[in-house]
């Protein structure tokens, strides 16, 4: 997508080296983050400078390409890094996609490896798209979307999944208007889906996460849709902490929700939700929150009472039964096991 | 409740002035607010320098008695005194309450009206107490609580409703643990439950809104306690948004959800639900947070994407079929037409 007026993808790499939008500091700034070699990659992906369940995906990939680089004739190294990139962030299953594939492309030879983790890059690109295309299909001319957390551009290399949809049904011309979950505790929803939808001249509003069963009783919400970390074999999606939430609430109102996802966020190994590993993250990203102060500069205040502690589960798994679809870069499919099955 | 060892109660009234703890600074410090008159009263209704059901309540009865003192031969000031009051928080059942008997007794004498408005503040407090010792008897010896907001002393004149419960509950010796709804926007869980659980050594972690699905799908839930503002005929329960959305919750996964409120907060002239007025508040407290930054000193920060709007409805209504029971002062009872009119 375009900011201000250039091209950009989310990450990419260049001679060696990964180069990514730093989305930590986003909206408020907006710059390039280069990292030299593959440690340097998986710090960035575990400080969520790089975040999102396909850019952490296509960043790994580059990462362990950058292993490659770093330590060709050395396997042991190789292997201590997979597992490295691997621990970044346990519940991205594109993550653990891009470091097998990259890993065998990388056997072959160094340069096969960046070849490989090029192609997921692009191919991540051209999913979001076709998942754009696939979703356009449910919304109708005027509609109110609420969407949970940023599955648009930034959390993809490009397009996204959820926020394809929107972009998709916005430029067909229908008027879309957006519901954002602000997404505490890290305020994706409020920072980097309004920072996207902003930028393309979206109509959206950013909304207390609590602000769900309210809109919903008053027939604010047309349809819900939300990207995925880890899709399970029978359908069980696991995303952004108050996804499951959010699942619950459109049921009780009958409002359809769609899980937005490409291929590469399956996991057919991974048999239900019971078996998502749930990253918990530190208590600090309840406890305190970055901003832009007075003076423009960012600031880091803590907005709990001193001494409190806080519990910080970063997913939950929304059960198949709470979704009416899942949209994929192949068509939307229902969440069952037979239908994701059939995709592969 | 006590507070660095000094009895305090959240307002009270001392020769015609209206004493409150600043809410608004807290946790970070600890300060009273001295009103001289009527108005400036008002203003602290508005900016929610005292917030909560009861604690609004009992300062309106303070605010109409300070007309009464100010304007004491003009009852076309007073009248338009009792109408500003009425109009800083229209949610709140307990601050018409109050400015009506204050009103009335006030027609009698300047003296009456003070009486009055002191009576108001001691029978909140002894209601909170009462609501304490009912709800006690609906904890087990170790039991999960998931309370929403703060319906704690502050909210109240002192002991609260929900947190009464907890209260109680802990001091017979029961094993409680909290976990604390941070409620944004306004964080009056991860500022003031926090705060008010902090000081009494009561166990408890500081949850963000969104983990409410995921911590009841795990079994972490026992039971549901939160508070109100107003309680129509029918049970139907107006309280901070996001409360509506953890009824849901505990539907879904077969959780009690008791709504604890003195029987200030019912209005049997309202019918149902949809007759109560939901307050929009000001959308900066969705795009900015106040916390203490590096240097200790209070700071705003904005949080969200500059140039995007938010959306902030201060209340949302839980429908009566969702409640499991109302603890009043004077028992508990079902969320129907016939207990609440057999309260009466």
């Amino acid at each position: 997508m375009n900011v201000n007026g250039k091209y950009y993808r989310t990450v990419w790499m260049e001679e060696g080296k990964v180069m990514m939008i730093e989305q930590n500091l986003l909206p408020f700034n907006f710059k390039i983050f280069t990292s030299d070699n593959y440690i340097e990659t998986c710090m960035a992906i575990k400080t969520m400078i790089v975040r999102g369940a396909g850019a952490i995906g296509a960043t790994a990939g580059f990462a362990m390409a950058q292993a490659f680089i770093q330590y060709n004739d050395n396997k042991d190294e190789i292997l201590k890094a997979k597992a490295d990139i691997e621990a970044t962030r346990p519940t991205a299953r594109n993550l653990f996609y891009a470091t097998e594939r990259v890993f065998n492309a990388g056997l072959i030879s160094v340069e096969n490896a960046i070849n490989e983790a090029n192609k997921i890059a692009d191919e991540d690109v051209e999913a979001g798209k076709k998942i754009g295309e696939y979703g356009d299909t449910l919304i109708k001319d005027t509609m109110n979307i609420l969407t949970h957390c940023n599955a648009g551009w930034l959390g993809f290399v490009d397009y996204g999944s959820a926020l394809s949809v929107v972009y998709a049904a916005h430029n067909s011309g229908k008027n879309v208007f957006v519901y954002v979950d602000e997404t505490r505790p890290r305020s994706q929803g409020a920072r980097l889906t309004a920072w996207e939808l902003y930028n393309e001249n979206i109509p959206h509003v950013i909304v207390p996460d609590n602000a769900g069963a309210f809109l919903a009783s008053k027939g604010k919400i047309d349809i819900m849709i939300v990207g995925a970390d880890r899709i399970a074999a029978n359908g069980d999606a696991a995303n952004k902490i108050g996804t499951f939430e959010k699942a619950i609430i459109a049921k009780t109102f009958g409002i359809p929700f769609y899980v937005a996802a490409p291929l590469a966020t399956f996991d057919i190994n991974c048999k239900s939700g019971d078996a998502i590993i749930i990253e918990e993250r530190d208590e600090d990203e309840v406890l305190y929150m970055t901003g832009l102060n007075e003076n423009n500069k960012l600031s880091k205040v803590l907005i709990c009472n001193e001494g409190s502690k806080a519990f910080n589960p970063a997913f939950d798994v929304t059960p198949a039964s709470y979704i009416t679809g899942i949209i994929t870069e192949n068509g939307i499919i229902n969440a069952n096991e037979n239908d994701i099955r059939n995709l592969f």
